[in-house]
């Protein structure tokens, strides 16, 4: 088992040692797991205080000044600190070059010998992959597709034809990119299928979650901007864009032609109609259903949405509204036996 | 590259030319993308405003009247014609007929010469497939299922055994149908599993998107009626009932044993409860929860769901909702301050 | 095919025989549905009005009362003797001991002689597959992981590296288990991975629907304890912990480090905010929003939620907003009148 020392750990994630930088870790474990030979971290006021009970012989905090006699690495920014201290720990997992004898890999494709392809892999005629990218067991990756540096496939992705997947991009297993988009025009004989003969563009550095859907565009692209993370479950409809260093959380659903753009945060499950723009920087609380545009900056909250601050006094007041319409028809009834007193 | 006259996609789609119907075309563009050999289309009057400044060399607009000089093809509904000018451009997929030497198929299993089984597809013993049915790679399709002429699976869809998918149905990739239904009986040894022991029936020209589940009825049928359309990320459940040439959008779900009806629209991330009868023609909005049955024809919103326009009425009150309250509350204040006078 | 006298099936559930025990049973089929060879059941009032008029030969019923000159099997409970009857003539699937060939399983895999490998799957190194367990096609096993006795992968189940499946659990097709929870910290740069290495254990009996996905935890576990049965496109969030024997049903979400307790019943849609406590036996209706922590026992309902009578008589009151909101302007009104009498 690879172990480093307090002081390595430090210096990887920029912090500052107090106590003994000589000490070796084994690892990282979580506050209430973690042991002598553990690091373990505190990012808040209420981790602090499960940290100062924890056996973890380090802690990644904001502040040695709560821990005497322990040994700490401090910095500015656990959370952030931490990504680092795990990659120490668990690098990214390199690419051992070369294809399964069990993928089928079409005619024309062009593979980087320094990429993987996994077992059972399929690779369709005129994809390009690029160096180091991982294509692991089962994926189904169609024809003209192209996956940039160290773009990584987990288990069971599909990519239909023609989708891109940019440098390091990581697509997690049972997502499916570029399956038709749901166009239809009504007819006198049902509903007829629009041909959906656009594509998917993932740009570099964007994560995707699992079983997500990211529909290929009506003509042109469905575009997923570069350092966007996307949870699990999610639905992108066609001809969507979506901004870069965005966040969308789980089971959020985008219906079709609507702008996401950058830095936005859409929490579990929410919804956004078709035909949308949706601004830079803007957050939305979980199941919130947005239905019209969205500036940028804003904070919203509610189905159908609202701004935020305005979404917490409505929740707040409808928990009382049984009460306030009990009021009004009492206030009702009193008006009337006035009226009536009056007209007698 | 393939191109077409613009008389020959006007005489595809039932249009009239206006302007040179000999100029070649190569491909359908969005407006802002188009060039001088590209077809474009505008449906409504804001699509015909973005297309005056198009530089799309052909236009398939509702009248020619506000494009004067330019080559344009009329119909009455461009929305249509773009469905049959793109698959001019863009026929369906012809299946390659054959086994793949990977695929794995099961004995007693038949299937039609003219039918394509991809690469690592696995088909269960019994199994039948039709004339012209595709099965990309990865399929997994139980035993003793059915799939009609020109039925497609595409990558990674999953099979139970028995179900049953009809003529020209298209089922995109992660899609599973036929997994058991979520059936159990409270015991005092914990939850127990009903065994889920019927089957799934897609009928003919029903397309499922990506990552949908169907799953199977627990003695019967859960059954999809022909010429109905369902997104990605919806969930059917066990002994439901969809009626013919209805819509499901993403993200749909559905309880148990409910009967929807032909005709019918469900919004983005509806759900319905179970045992319950949507009627013919219904469209429910967005995010609508539909608690109980309702009737044919009715537009309906909300969670839980109300008539579509009470539900507008109810939304634009929800946020005067704390306003409301307020001046409930002074109403209140002054009621007091005027008894508290008179019993002074 | 097999056939069992209503005798045979009476000792199976628990139940007493009235009418013909000798009568010879080839299925069990719904009401209207069910011939004179078929069983059929009724479990309340409304199917038993229905089980009057049905063909079947034979009857699993509360009272035989209502079915005078019928053959019928008395029980307590006819849904839980309903899953014992099925399973009667529908038994478990009996595994083929064996390792297909197409099968690829890595160096330092201990598959047991009596499990099942089926065509395509992919086990990885270090992984320990236990007695009678069945992996269908398909199905990618990471490193590293554990399938208890019995256990049962669907085709194209995910486990990613070091996920734990108890015994007997089953996880239906196109599940994920074990994919990188979504973690990250925002830098300068732009938003950081934090590296997620922790993993799931999913223990004995649980049942799991298609396309769920179970995320890894950051540096410890996401768990589902025993017996707990979750349905189609759930997202359970990275060190989550679900209790025991608790149902969750179709597209529910659990954001990142929530504990579930026991016997806790989520409806269809639910969503659950990130770092709460829901306790024992909480009933929570579809769609909810739970935003906070919920004690032991709590029925609650509404986004956000609220107890669950509350919600009912909110959702009453919300479809009178309109009126109430009408009837507090004309209070206004008629007030400022009254006030400009006076003060005239």
């Amino acid at each position: 088992m690879t172990t480093f020392s307090v002081a390595e750990i430090a210096a990887r994630c920029g912090g500052r040692v107090s106590g003994d930088g000589e000490l070796r870790v084994a690892g990282v474990r979580a506050l209430d797991r973690a042991g002598l030979s553990d690091l373990s971290f505190a990012a808040d006021a209420k981790s602090e205080r499960k940290a100062v009970a924890s056996r973890a012989g380090a802690l990644l905090v904001r502040s040695a000044a709560a821990f005497p006699g322990r040994t700490v690495i401090e910095v500015a920014d656990p959370q952030g600190a931490l990504a680092a201290v795990l990659l120490l720990f668990h690098p990214r997992r390199v690419p051992c070059g070369g294809v399964h004898p069990t993928a089928v890999v079409g005619p024309g494709a062009s593979i980087d010998p320094s990429a993987e392809i996994g077992p059972y892999a399929v690779i369709g005629q005129g994809t390009r992959v690029g160096a180091g990218a991982i294509v692991e067991a089962h994926a189904a990756v169609g024809r003209d597709c192209e996956l940039g540096e160290g773009a990584w496939l987990h288990p069971h992705v599909v990519l239909y034809d023609r989708t891109a997947v940019g440098a390091r991009a990581e697509i997690h297993s049972g997502s499916v990119l570029g399956a038709d988009g749901f166009g239809y025009a009504p007819s006198p004989g049902g509903i007829v299928k629009v041909p959906q003969v656009g594509r998917v563009v993932i740009e570099d550095d964007v994560e995707i979650g699992a079983n997500t859907c990211v529909d290929r565009a009506t003509l042109e692209e469905t575009r997923v901007s570069a350092g966007t993370k996307i949870d699990d479950l999610v639905m992108i409809g066609h001809n969507c864009s979506i901004g870069r260093h965005s966040i969308l959380c789980g089971q959020v659903g985008l219906a079709g032609s609507t702008t996401v753009g950058d830095g936005v945060i859409l929490g579990g499950q929410v919804g956004v109609a078709g035909h949308l723009r949706i601004g830079n920087g803007v957050k939305a609380g979980a199941q919130s259903g947005i239905d019209g545009d969205v500036p940028d900056g804003e904070a919203i909250w509610g189905s159908p949405h609202m701004h935020h601050r305005l979404a917490l006094r409505v929740a707040a007041e409808l928990r009382r509204l049984p009460d306030t319409a009990r009021a009004v028809r009492e206030l009702i009834a009193r008006g009337k036996k006035v009226e009536d007193g009056e007209n007698r």
